[in-house]
């Protein structure tokens, strides 16, 4: 039995290398050698072990070390990097784009001895740009994993009983999206993250800091995964927020809902309702064109108008953007933050997150994943924003 | 509320700086800059972000970018990786080491752009050696996490019911393990693997290859991470192999077993047999001073006498390895291989995993995590290894 090597149709796989190709030629790039496994992912719908070579024109080789028997056109079989060149024609690209940004240092210098000739250029932005608009294909598997975590979360106040950790919910809570059909795995470009299945913060621990570049933070079930669930004790009067792993299809959505047990404090409730009132506003103002700082600039001026400045995406620590890209990473391009340069364009797949933290009851607000249209902002995460009571 | 950055106690510390600093010597190497967050929780005891700078002698920096509000003797807060050299002192170290094998090229440059008068080595086998021998303190952690390994694994046949596919049963397994304590995150050097949780394999599954440097493959639920199990229904004759998540304490034991239901071929339980065979050998030939390529060679040795080269290590695809270190990451030194060139050395943490694919039946053998002592390779695993019915 041989395995097919691209997953993608004839007329996806072109478009996506199309993509591609014109980011190479905005960066003046004559050929790209792509390693990640996002990327590949992206080029060929399935993850190998190996690279692909893209000349600016001509023949795409994948160049295979696992796993054995694919077929397809252009494949060629390698142990190490060193074999590269003797595969991909005689053509001497004048700059050789690589993965600067993720690839390991001795890894591009094994690669570039297969270009003695070449100049080494960044191909990490090339990726990154191509991928931050969605093909329409893309934008259904990422539809379909907002409705698969949709029903999720509809589940969640069913699985809650009383005297439950936040741990011992987040468990019952990653086995209903397994069971959905959620792989788990939550694909983060670079290594300032890491996250096992979502994070579930309950009360206090919301306002613990995290080494990890994540909006929220929590002090985690043991100092080596710093992040969510501490073992906190879910009570009367604290926040539950949930949000967890979306990656139904190999493309995520990015979805967070607020729940609460009792009662629970009137700045928690209004900080909230400023946090879906933000995604509105920002739903409505993210046209194409809009720049990704302005959307970053309103949130940031809502939240101060409300007087929730002090509590706005964190308390005793900050997170510095309000929005990011999502797709088959969990952080890609555009970045909503106060100094990004990025300018929506229609096609681009958003996760807004306006949170607040609130001392001594915990975490509050919404977050959803949008795609740019001419219109706006739509919404692939639909799940009741409103808080939510657990029981 | 203040964070204290190092959670090892002073001696512990000391001990696991001693030995990063005998394994600079050894290297020529006059400081590292340490960026990769398994280094870093092996020298704290968390994760951070930032960077430690460890010159051959005095003061060691840490240099912190998130969390805030740490304390504890030689912290810096800085932002970015150019503001390393004015919080170090004044020594010019003359060569500086960086984890080259795993920090990406961009960061590499810019990290030494803070050393302009250096040569650049790579620290990557200085860490890697350092954490291949486990300090008492590193082999406690390991022990308690193979006690709840143990613990999981003999719940297994009891979360099984008839008519389940693998990955109805993972997701049962995975609950289990996260309510025991698992951490969950399934930590890994590089980008060669990609795992989430653990990897059951049912069946002629076994025999699907897989991209990554895992022993065994699977056709995964998705190619997006082409690994484990791919809704295969649990049927007589299949057998079911266990190879799931042993992190509970930041570090980990590696372990796997094979479960079965009705009646399975005469070749698979012969298999089986010389699985622990192998198992049982090599843990009585590997005391101290032990090439790593000759406990390779003993065992395919075993394979071979045994009539079963064919199916060892598996059967479309092989495995070049059939065992490895083990510890905060899942591939750490020694490696057991043809051409490693390791030695055993007292302390080391070592998974043996002499696996067999059975063609239309299915994976079988063990995997036991070790501990290296001059009696041989002491288990840290133990649950019983014949094969075990599901019903």
């Amino acid at each position: 039995m041989e395995l097919q090597l691209i997953l993608l149709s004839a007329d996806e796989a072109a478009l996506r290398l199309e993509k591609v190709r014109k980011e190479m030629s905005c960066h003046g790039i004559d050929a790209i050698v792509i390693s990640d496994n996002a990327n590949k992912y992206y080029l060929t719908g399935r993850v190998f072990a190996g690279y692909i070579y893209i000349p600016a024109e001509g023949q795409v080789t994948y160049l295979v070390r696992r796993p054995v028997e694919m077929k397809g056109q252009g494949i060629a079989y390698i142990r190490k990097p060193e074999q590269i060149r003797e595969h991909i024609g005689p053509d001497v690209p004048a700059t050789v784009g690589l993965e600067t940004d993720i690839m390991s240092y001795n890894m591009v210098n094994r690669i570039m001895t297969q270009f003695p000739e070449s100049r080494l250029a960044d191909a990490t932005a090339v990726m990154r740009g191509a991928r931050a608009v969605k093909t329409a294909s893309e934008l259904e598997s990422i539809r379909l994993s907002g409705v698969k975590q949709d029903h999720v979360y509809s589940l969640i106040p069913s699985l809650y009983t009383e005297g439950m950790t936040d741990i011992e919910l987040q468990v019952e809570i990653e086995r209903a999206s397994r069971l959905e059909g959620c792989l788990g795995q939550f694909r983060i470009s670079g290594d300032s993250m890491e996250l096992y299945m979502g994070n579930l913060l309950v009360g206090e621990n919301a306002d613990t800091p995290t080494p990890y570049d994540f909006a929220m933070g929590g002090e985690g079930m043991n100092p080596s995964l710093p992040v969510g669930c501490n073992g906190t004790l879910i009570k009367p009067g604290d926040t539950i927020m949930a949000d967890i792993n979306g990656d139904y299809t190999g493309y995520m959505t990015d979805m967070t809902r607020t729940f609460y047990i009792g009662e629970i404090r009137e700045l928690a409730k209004k900080a909230h309702k400023v946090s879906i009132d933000i995604c509105h506003r920002l739903a409505k103002e993210g046209t194409p064109g809009t720049k990704a700082s302005s959307l970053y600039d309103t949130a940031m001026e809502m939240a101060k108008d409300a007087g929730l400045e002090n509590y706005f995406m964190g308390h005793r620590q900050k997170a510095g953007f309000i929005g990011h890209g999502v797709g088959i990473e969990i952080n890609e391009l555009p970045v909503i933050a106060p100094r990004s340069r990025d300018i929506l364009q229609p096609g681009n797949v958003i996760a807004l997150e306006p949170k607040f933290v609130i001392p001594h009851t915990g975490a509050v607000g919404i977050e959803n994943t949008y795609v740019v249209t001419a219109d706006g902002m739509q919404p692939l995460t639909h799940s009741p924003e409103e808080l939510i009571s657990l029981i």
